[in-house]
């Protein structure tokens, strides 16, 4: 069963998201067991919902021994350390997916 | 460009998360805007970091206008009635997706 690591990010004023964003494209594209890796700025669509966050990153492991192996991995952990210095706040939330309606024109 | 909407959940204690699930399911099943609906139950891997929420629920929309199509669909604004009076806290995060790798085994 395939595992999301999904990441809520509110960055501190006079952080670099840019910066931060390529060095996590970077790690992502580094370590193999990164099925997936996905990202996207807020739409400002839900004011009150979102609270204040403003950035989404979301990967794709194959199994939760996948992402386990990942979130020891020494360039995430390395990269982990990076991110949370630069963040105002941050939920992270991780899960087995259970995939519904699949996407068609993927 | 693809856009997900993505919704974190804590279910108020005394609520069935099955049932509404199942009510979810039946309406991104129903509304064809909706391209893919994957969803899932944390894995208690950050307890920190994922601040009390329980589930997570993604669904991803072919273009900004059919996500703000599926917004206004009387099926989904009747469910998001039900749904937020399930939940003790939610958040909303409504993002263009941009793909930096992609799913190899999907």
């Amino acid at each position: 069963m395939a595992v999301k690591h999904f990441v809520l990010i509110r960055f501190k004023e006079g952080t670099s998201a840019e910066e931060i964003i390529k060095k996590m494209e970077e790690m992502a594209l580094e370590i193999d067991k990164v099925k997936s890796f996905e990202w996207g700025q807020d739409l400002e669509s839900e004011e009150m919902l979102r609270q204040g966050f403003t950035h989404a990153f979301s990967l794709t492991f194959e199994s939760k021994e996948e992402f386990v192996a990942f979130s020891q991995h020494p360039t995430h952990l390395a990269f982990a350390e990076i991110l949370l210095s630069a963040v105002e706040k941050a939920i992270v939330f991780d899960f087995p997916v259970v995939q519904v309606k699949p996407l068609i024109n993927a």
